[in-house]
């Protein structure tokens, strides 16, 4: 049961085959919950608000932490700071071995963001927003999906891998890499990228299978690449992220449609003021 | 581009409304990837095979490791020990703090199992395998994805979050939880078993949203769930380690059919042996 914090709003743009609507949204929250055991960090997990003592106690359990329920002696979301994203156990016995643990757990909703869980700490590494210049036509970007996925049915006879596909901004396929971890193929295809001397991507069109997450848009970023699209919704914190990034985040896109988060003059232009809708 | 390492074959068993047969299948490969900088462990990230001096590359890029080409002196497979599976990177100027880099990058294919990326480590925990006990009807099985959806329909507005489901043998929901991370759903569902008394979960299906990896089938295992269905495909270790475990692992259940990779005796009884089919 996702409770109301589980969704935050949003204003969107939709492309429906050449009409243009604004209206209200709902995403998905993500946000960084940190895992405390007898008030010492253990993990930081990127997950969506609620349920976060069963989340807490879950992972000490699944991980082996602990072994059983009589371990606990009280959960509860710390009182001090940032208090509703952090959950802390107490155990009826020390655990032995805590600094050990602590090494080995920074867990992400996808990793690949594993202990530098916010925005701020990304900012720091000094990423600036990216620059204007790429756009695309929204009848070339509306055919990415089939133009990667009739790369993608040479390689997946399995149906279990996620791709990243990287495009120009003319709609010409780059580079199209396949994994079981959707962020593992986003860093083939940038590692390719970056050995073949092709960084910053500033004119160039990602487009991953499933949803656009934060670690998705943020690794696109530090490549340089201005537009990202993925066939499902992204989550809160990625919007946030490429908003900040002055970068086009695009989720749904299916057939002749698709939704455009952040950085919307990228890939439509009108003369007009968009009406807002309200009702989806 | 996944190369022919990039897939394992398994037999599996298909019930396609009512009919049962055996075939051969593709699965996609999923194994632990260690990234080293000149030599120290770095990074752990459960990837598919192929690329992999690509996804190092891209993982200090986008970790924020090195900023640009011009920091790499040379990538290449480590030559010594599980070769294949160990990606070095040797930098032109040595690394300030990799002490603390390595703190933070334990990647996986959706986290979870940070640094502990082998079967064997789990193992080493005192996982037994699972009784034979519990059974579930094929009539059953096949309606859990509707039964799931209906409760997710409640919550998921955002079109972005995975789920996890738990219900009993005779296909009542107990638990569904929701999530941007699908592990983090999983632990949401076994933490509020824990805390509720629950465990172990001898009796009951756990139902996840997306595909079946690792991650998933380990914690079911921790939690002592004996059947696990997903609507996609599983990873190569996931069947791995369901079959170690005696653990039932079901996938593409979707309308009147499932795939059945392991413990085929808690959902499929037949009295004639099955029929190999060797094509799809």
């Amino acid at each position: 049961m996702i409770p109301l914090d589980g969704m935050k709003p949003a204003r969107v743009t939709e492309w429906a085959d050449g009409d243009v609507r604004v209206r209200e949204d709902q995403l998905a929250a993500e946000e960084p919950l940190e895992i405390r055991v007898d008030g010492r960090s253990l993990a930081v997990t990127m997950r969506t608000p609620g349920n976060d003592e069963e989340l807490a106690a879950g992972f000490l359990l699944t991980e082996g932490i602990i072994g059983a329920r009589s371990a606990i002696a009280k959960v509860g979301h710390a009182t001090s700071g940032q208090a509703c994203n952090v959950v802390n156990i107490e155990l009826k016995e020390r655990l032995v071995d805590a600094t050990h643990l602590q090494r080995n757990f920074f867990a992400a909703s996808s990793c690949g963001i594993c202990g530098k869980a916010t925005i701020e700490s990304i900012r720091a590494r000094g990423l600036r927003p990216l620059e204007d210049g790429a756009t695309i036509d929204p009848e070339i970007l509306y055919d990415l999906p089939r133009r990667m996925q009739s790369g993608q049915q040479v390689f997946d006879r399995t149906g279990g891998l996620h791709a990243a596909a990287l495009f120009d901004v003319d709609g010409e396929l780059l580079a199209l890499r396949e994994d079981i971890g959707r962020h593992n193929a986003v860093d083939k295809i940038i590692g390719w990228a970056l050995l073949g001397g092709k960084i910053p991507l500033s004119h160039c069109v990602l487009m991953v299978s499933g949803r656009g997450g934060f670690e998705i848009v943020q690794k696109a970023a530090v490549a340089g690449i201005p537009i990202v699209a993925s066939v499902s919704a992204p989550s809160s914190l990625a919007v946030s992220f490429a908003r900040e990034m002055n970068q086009t985040l695009i989720g749904f896109l299916r057939e002749r449609r698709f939704v455009v988060y952040s950085g919307e003059l990228r890939c439509i232009v009108t003369r007009d003021p968009l009406p807002l809708v309200t009702s989806r």
